[in-house]
């Protein structure tokens, strides 16, 4: 999550754009749906959906949604409303995550809690969410609600298991991986789903399985450029996760092949709760990449886009499809 | 809702078992399926779950489901997890109110922030809303979808009124009327209308009608105790409003007939803000008694109990019925 802070300026590349193309239009149609899904007579509640509306990131969840309805070419009109809810939904978590982190930055503007209040940011992520789902109510469709509930309960579950590890060097690849999944992969996934219910009923479960895939392989590129990639004012890697202790896949793959003596040095880092300690941050990064735990998560991350390109080979050859394939590879080469 | 917390240890009262009786079986159900839908496999979840129903208060919410949903004496099996459903809905409210409240007690034990942490109650209200909300969904219902997304939007309207009252002596009683149904009567309308739509859907509109009428008049006489109750360990009302400056009807009705002098000892009372200042609210209770408005806000209380009695008139003269009346007299009277 922190990692986005970080890299918040970059604007949309031109990838993503070629993506998007063939729901550019309804894509449009996606943000006047959610500005008006928001609307509300209260003074607060306008300033701050107006805020959020202008921090919106690239809308990668409804692009899905929206290219999952489009596979068969026959877009069914609601899709632009589930689309706008999956967005919602994940803009109640990003609120509710800055708030519980007291992160004053998302996407290059100030979070919610910092611009306005603590108290603010926790009301108004449940605002976002209980109007999300009344939208989604109001599509009379139990199936979509059955999708997007299901997400949201997975949604807490994750953020509930990184609250709790309490042992974070003791955290396996599979921890790890169920993590992921819950905090990442299951929104993409519901996100392509309730596209595939909304004009491509007959491919559902291709497409669910194809967008739990590609959510894992997001979040290991993710935690993977957390470790590699450059701040762009130190010209070293940000280490955003090793800074509030978060250890991720790179590092879990190290630990099983790391010398003794690192070792030590990774537990000592661990044991230092110094957020600023930039030389200690450099030397985790020194010892992981040594270790081959970049290479380790590097292939994992591989593998499951592999797989997500291998859920999408039912598919008609519809632009649709294209693009969702392309999804794959923006997703493993982004850079930010 | 600070006010819960003094009046924390007062024990159920006997009034409130006569009136649950018709019902007292499925309560005992309510709090299994509770129980059931929070179940979950990380033990953090579990321990806060645990402490979140032995911390439960009076059921007051579910009572009015199942008694609504038993007005014809042909309660449906479902009205049980519509019923848990709201004191979920409610639970998750009075977590995230305790967490922006930063409140330690909530009836005699510590609230999930303290006990747990601040994280722990912003996602597990999160937790709490969508776990009820997929067993809501589970019933296949959209009416009954309908009217509990609804009350859910209108409590997080609610709060942000609340929180964007800026000039809060200004606040009229039109602006309290519609802040105390947002924030309380839509939750005990909606228990009402989702228990008749389980059971008893001709009574719907009535029901509706006696919830919305009834929870005005609970929150009216909430707010009454805030000034005339003993707190138990002092002898004086404990104020709890006033030491946050809270705005309530009987101030607002004060102010409209209150001396220049007296007005110039609240204004002065809430330029400061110290929570501490005994001596501030004792004088401000004095002025607010003195000026008539606790006896205005005990008239319209009584005005909305009258109109919650009177939507009961059509139903039939079940023990259910007789039960929804005694509810009535039970608000109104009540000392915690």
């Amino acid at each position: 999550m922190s990692g986005v802070i970080a890299r918040a300026r970059t604007p949309v590349t031109a990838a993503l754009r070629e993506i998007q193309a063939p729901v550019a239009d309804r894509l449009e149609e996606v943000v006047a749906a959610m500005r008006e899904i928001l609307v509300a007579e209260l003074p607060l509640i306008g300033s701050v959906t107006d805020h959020l509306l202008r921090m919106r990131g690239k809308m990668f969840r409804p692009t899905l949604t929206l290219l999952a309805s489009a596979v068969e070419e026959r877009p069914q009109p609601r899709a632009v409303t589930a689309a706008a809810v999956v967005e919602l939904m994940h803009l109640a978590t990003l609120v509710h995550d800055d708030s519980v982190d007291h992160s004053v930055l998302r996407r290059g503007l100030p979070t919610v809690n910092s611009l306005f209040s603590h108290q603010v940011s926790v009301i108004m992520g449940d605002y976002l969410y209980s109007r999300a789902l009344s939208a989604l109510v109001g599509l009379a469709d139990l199936e979509l609600l059955r999708i997007l509930t299901n997400v949201s309960n997975e949604l807490t579950i994750g953020e509930m298991r990184q609250l709790a590890a309490l042992d974070r060097l003791g955290s396996s690849e599979e921890d790890y991986l169920t993590t992921i999944r819950c905090k990442t992969a299951v929104l993409l996934a519901g996100a392509c789903e309730i596209g595939a219910v909304s004009g491509a009923a007959r491919y559902r479960n291709a497409l669910a399985v194809y967008g739990d895939r590609l959510g894992m392989a997001f979040q290991i590129a993710d935690d993977i450029l957390d470790y590699v990639e450059d701040s762009g004012t130190t010209g070293k890697p940000s280490g955003l996760d090793l800074r509030e202790r978060k250890v991720t896949l790179p590092l879990i793959a190290a630990l099983r092949t790391m010398t003794a003596a690192q070792r030590s040095r990774v537990d000592a880092f661990f044991a230092r709760e110094d957020p600023d300690d930039d030389a200690g941050v450099a030397d985790m990064v020194e010892i992981v990449v040594d270790a081959g735990g970049i290479d380790y998560a590097r292939r994992r991350g591989a593998e499951f886009a592999l797989q997500a390109e291998a859920a999408l080979a039912a598919l008609p050859p519809t632009p649709a499809r294209t693009s969702l394939l392309e999804a794959v590879g923006y997703v493993m080469e982004r850079r930010s």
